[in-house]
């Protein structure tokens, strides 16, 4: 995992944030080749979502819209979601370190003081009670600082579909069974934040909340289930590092039906599993809730059944962010044969720099044949253009960086229009025609 | 303006936040349609930066990465750049009405005891006098609430950027000069938020900082004025309704060498203008202030001219929010002899909906064929299918989503194979094979 840490930071994916200020415990600043597969990972997920969602249990395509909803909401709404009253982690301090744990984790923890213990084992550690910690990060919005108005940053995306569920029915249409979906920030403060992005304090989610009938809803829970695993699937990871996990009856929130994670083995979770997406039947709980607290009614007519009722929901609910660890540490292939030692093995749909061009060498006209293949690979493919060092040194650096082709304009290209086009995977090298290079990645990788 | 309010809020373009809880000052949310054109402004603005920046002075490409950093930094990076002590808006408190007022817009409010008066006129009114009201929310990190764990929600994204300068200067084999592009939420605690989504309290901006030597600063700063105009030219608007105007030397921030601002016609500020864009010269102001704070250096070796030195930045900064508003107003156009009164004359690349599938009638198969070509068309073009009412009605709600076309499967189609197209701006229908939907819209949209 260290090794998966310093190749974020050496080849920009990821950095601790306000490094120059010693950082922030919990928050991480997404690079340049960090943002941009985080955004393809987003599009990917969007397009299964919003732009072409599936075919459903009849056979015709669902319906699902897109909504982008305020991180800071009326905090009626969290009282309402129980988020308020309840979503909280037990926390332990030490009087003697002063070091604060999560009561549940106390024993995966070291003392500060004496790292080889657990903590509450050093001779001098003097915990207090496990005590409950709300993990919403509170302000205020406003010029006064009082009750009346504090706010919170939301701790999920979801909320932000309830509140707009009747919005979105009086304005889109729509009716039921269908879905919104949103992408967004979420905050959480937690006591420990661990593990590089897979348990941060500001990350970033996809979630989808299906409504439709209560009768339906078991069918609709294994219907995302089997197409959310799919998708995890569709991006290239291995189905021998992903599985689902059933929660068992105590796990469930008192209001769930039923709940299933997609779990995948993280290298400090190996030969264990941790959490990447979660699918769970939320009932009727969140509309109920905000029809109660909102004093509105949020029931819905269903027409064909001639019936009245609130929605049930299915959501499938995953970290963006934590996608983002999970493809580069399924990407990470070590290599002694490679000057890189290491590669990274994204799929090529996801790649953040899906080809490189090298001018080989300061030729007479042969930058600007390199720079025009460049300009024209763009317009289509986000391209990296790199004339420094040995040819060597750049696909090092292209391994690294996970780019599927390099193309590198040479000698001979002035002569016969030819290019070689090296891959990522096989190491090969090939020799093409230089007008045909568009043509070569749309085969490859597809539009 | 109320119109265009109404017209958001009916077609699920942009509905207040946490309405079923009576909404919450300054804050919105973005419902189906107003997603997807954000999405769309975001992703034009992403690709004129990132994947495809200009060529630059020299008439090769100019070199900008992408970046995702923290809405939370290290409160340090907000000393330093000096929000923490300036960034404030001068408040007036009346004691009578309770009512908070910018001190400098004053005489634009009305007070809200007696609303035909001014602030200030009421005879009762008994005005404070102004105080510095910081516009940064605040919010705390960790589980002790004290000033050591006193953390900010950036009130820009541009501070984000300076703080991981070196760090892509460190990786990303950049060499000046060179940009860093980000898009991403802000929060300003606006003490009068206003004008629908003009001026809200969570906002999303799109900004780009360009480093480069301090003597080509000036030349940098004409060359990205005319690109930004450019770019929002390209997006439909109307140079017409477009200013540039440059900052009186009184209004420059102190370390600022030259400053200006793109201004937009709003139905609100008609026949003025607000701001939409500035373009600013800021100097090596922020990185001297992070380098003195964060005791790091960040001054630049510049291998070609032998000489060290702090970059200069040129930072085009926009709201794409703010984006969101201008285009929906430019593209806002009544029109009596429509059913729907107004139509959405959004430039094609940037419509929410592209096309709409229609089936006319409910005839044996009929559904199928719409239904295949929707699925067709999905593939490359965001696409409504819409089986409901009329096709009056259902050209209508396209006009008001400002959808640029509309296929029509009815009586004919399986006989002959063709369908019907309608442009939304001239209201014309033709004719057209089935089979040729995809490359009618790859002509007139773009692939």
């Amino acid at each position: 995992m260290d090794d998966i840490v310093a190749l974020c930071k050496r080849r920009g994916f990821v950095f601790p944030a306000s490094e120059i200020y010693g950082g922030l415990n919990g928050f991480w600043d997404y690079g340049p080749l960090g943002t941009q597969l985080k955004n393809n990972i987003r599009d990917d997920w969007w397009r299964q979502m919003v732009e072409c969602p599936p075919l459903g249990l009849d056979g015709h395509p669902t319906q699902i819209v897109g909504l982008d909803s305020a991180i800071i909401q009326n905090p009626q709404a969290w009282i309402a979601s129980g988020h308020v009253g309840g979503f909280n982690d037990p926390m332990i301090d030490c009087r003697v370190c002063k070091n604060r744990f999560r009561a549940d984790q106390l024993e995966e923890y070291e003392c500060p003081k004496k790292p080889s213990k657990q903590a509450g084992q050093h001779e001098k550690c003097d915990l207090t009670e496990p005590r409950q910690f709300n993990l919403m990060f509170e302000s205020y919005a406003g010029a006064v600082k009082d009750d009346s108005s504090k706010v919170y940053l939301r701790p999920e995306t979801a909320q932000g579909i309830f509140l707009n569920c009747k919005n979105v029915l009086d304005t889109m249409r729509v009716k039921l069974p269908f879905g919104i979906a949103q992408i967004g920030k979420a905050f959480r403060n937690e006591v420990t934040p661990r593990n590089f992005i897979f348990r941060s304090r500001e990350f970033e989610q996809m979630e989808m909340e299906w409504f439709c009938h209560p009768d339906e809803a078991i069918q609709w829970f294994e219907f995302w289930k089997d197409q959310r695993m799919e998708w995890w699937n569709s991006l290239g990871i291995n189905l021998d590092r992903l599985r689902l996990r059933d929660h068992d009856l105590d796990e469930l929130a008192h209001y769930s039906k039923a709940c299933v994670d997609i779990e995948y083995r993280y290298p400090f979770t190996d030969p264990g599993y941790g959490e990447l997406e979660g699918i769970a039947h939320r009932g009727c709980f969140d509309l109920a809730q905000h029809q109660e607290h909102g004093k509105v009614k949020l029931e819905y007519f269903d027409q064909d059944r001639n019936e009245r009722y609130i929605p049930n929901v299915i959501e499938p609910a995953s970290g963006l962010t934590r996608a983002v660890l999970v493809l580069i540490c399924e990407a990470y292939t070590p290599d002694d044969s490679r000057p890189s030692k290491v590669y990274l093995r994204f799929h090529p749909r996801l790649a953040p720099i899906k080809a490189a061009v090298f001018p080989l060498v300061n030729k007479d006209g042969m930058p600007q044949v390199a720079e025009n293949l460049y300009l024209d690979l763009r317009k289509q493919y986000t391209c990296q253009y790199d004339v420094k060092q040995s040819i060597g040194k750049r696909y090092a650096r292209m391994d690294e960086a996970g780019t599927p082709y390099c193309f590198t304009v040479d000698g001979d290209t002035l002569n016969d229009q030819t290019i070689t086009v090296r891959s990522r995977d096989t190491q090969q090298q090939q020799r093409i025609n230089l007008d045909q290079a568009v043509e070569f990645l749309t085969e490859s990788i597809g539009a």
